[in-house]
């Protein structure tokens, strides 16, 4: 049995090296989370971390992301319902960030969240409200020239 | 102090009363997970679990899904990646119909759950194939003129 | 470091032993969910399953619902409320039947169960109503002599 | 069909307002978390978080803890069980806040996170502990005049 | 910047394919689960639920189950234990019968379920009890010729 | 009925009192997080807490851990996996400092977050990571002679 043409609506065909989804994983995530964010993060990854950090960069945003089926502002928008169902506010704060950068309006970001609001519970929502305006003012800072640097 | 200024971009005004709300989010839920089966939910309750359904078409049906902020097809997505987070399969089963009927295809749904096999985990999006793939299998069977009746 | 004083505001002394915890629980949960129910899950109970049902007669029976510091009824409503936000349905349906043995009205599991659609969002609160209802069906069918026997 | 005798076992009637339900959630929500923490809250909102501040006002406040089926003593420790199971710390702390208001005493708290241990598990117990203990910390801080203000 | 060396300590190397990392995870997933199992899943794997399969045999089987920091053994156990903590029946079933076919004993499955009842809760251990119990004579049916086929 | 054959393979024996258990459980808990540790944890132990850390060391330790089955170094790494599920990342940290006790190496760690990014998402494996990284940082230092003493 051959899985190749399965893979072929899959944004890696089967030929596909896990250099070549690495590798096309850290541009999507550069473009999605900026390329000083990324670059901050892969000086900070040590021999312990590496494994899971390239482990989700082949394969979130390597074969995920990559694939045609929907757009990056429709990802994102799953991604900050799925984080507010999973409790998971670490990684929310750098999705908000992404679902900027992929064109999401801020008013979009709210609705998500209200709708979690009904569906995951008031107190999630509540949490995902705090999480996504601290990371909102942050990048509104960093437009002004304030912040990380 | 008075909300109506913030409740202007509200799907509902600040004016806007219970029965209002409750009238509004039924003809969405119509609409969405169509006539029949909202007739068939309706002449199935009970005294014991009106108060839940008139709470969910309210609120969720009736504040939210109103809201002019993000589309239906949007919509239909969110739920389907928060569902598989939250593990609820029932619920699941219900938005998978509503997602079709929202203009959804069935490679978006199937994108939305595979995007959740990474976030959620793979046993989580393993269950939501199989509940999608029964309900697909059931409305095809409805076009086709079998089915419920 | 002794124990015995904390101990004296606990279900269990100091010397209390873990066949007197396993039969003054299997007494309460007797109690709370009806001779006939406990005996049948005994009769049910394999080698394998053993060690946890006894680990659950000692621990959830023997030692919290034996303490003094809230009422069954109340230990019931909160049971209603966790099983609901844990998602564990068969364990709901047992509790709904003792929270009725403990003297619940059918309009209190109802008030828990919507006060958790606001917490712990819709989706859970109409599946956990779902199961409340068969539950107080199945009892009001053997109050009336039909039902398992 | 009408919706309004079911409403009327609610703490809603038909003909209530958007408005009505917020300004007797607000009402409700200053009793139970007290007028400096609630004017302190409302300060803080912003034009991103006011619907979902509403949301939850109207919602929970409002619809929920407005009905009569429970009093409020019970609410507040069925949050406090939610809230464990959900893993939410944040919402825990403000809802163990509102329990000593509501006239729960540390007893009973106590009593809900020890069932919560058997039931949702250890760690949430203990994580809960932690919370509840640096809550009733600060309470007794300010009612000694120590404290935000 | 190149993974390779990161990878070296991989199940995969940076050029492996994925047609070659499925084929790794189908092999060794026939070897856990059973060929009679397996042939009988890919048999039944639509178009619409064929990428989330190949996923997960390349992922899970593939990519971590190949890798050799941990023996397979110890890989059911820990995977009875997480499917016990996400509640997720269906695959806990399936990885039962794993834990059998890499050398489980029973009491092992048992302690792993004994250990989930004090940090995942009663509710889940028992359920999870349940499940295994059912696997567990389904297997002892099929070694004595009884059974699916 | 009797329980005490059951129970000869139970860490307890029937006759077994709680304040054997105790002990029992808070010698098991000194040898794997390390009598410094322990202490300290005592000597803040506040009434208000007390009762969860006799019932955690009653029944975690002294019923489960000391339970023949499962030898220690896997009972650690099974919590790591189940933690890292629900979410609980304090509680996580402490299982890190009692693994490594335990004689697991880091390498074992780290394959065991790696499979929890398969089976219970990405988000979740990254934060055990970080956890994790933190602690053996920590240990490290402990081990140099600097930290908490």
């Amino acid at each position: 049995m051959t899985n190749s043409d399965a893979s072929s609506n899959d944004g890696a065909a089967g030929t596909d090296t896990a250099d070549a989804r690495y590798e096309r994983g850290l541009a999507i995530r550069r473009e999605v989370l900026g390329e000083a964010h990324v670059n901050r993060s892969l000086a900070g990854v040590s021999d312990f971390s590496r494994p899971v950090q390239e482990y989700v960069t082949r394969t979130a945003w390597g074969d995920i992301w990559s694939r045609p089926g929907l757009d990056r502002r429709t990802r994102s928008l799953l991604n900050l319902a799925m984080l507010t169902a999973l409790n998971r506010n670490h990684e929310l704060g750098v999705h908000v960030r992404g679902a900027v950068t992929n064109g999401c309006t801020e008013e979009e970001i709210q609705e998500v969240l209200l709708q979690a609001a009904v569906y995951c519970g008031a107190p999630g929502a509540l949490e995902s409200f705090r999480v996504a305006e601290r990371v909102l003012g942050e990048l509104a800072a960093e437009r002004n020239g304030v912040g990380h640097g």
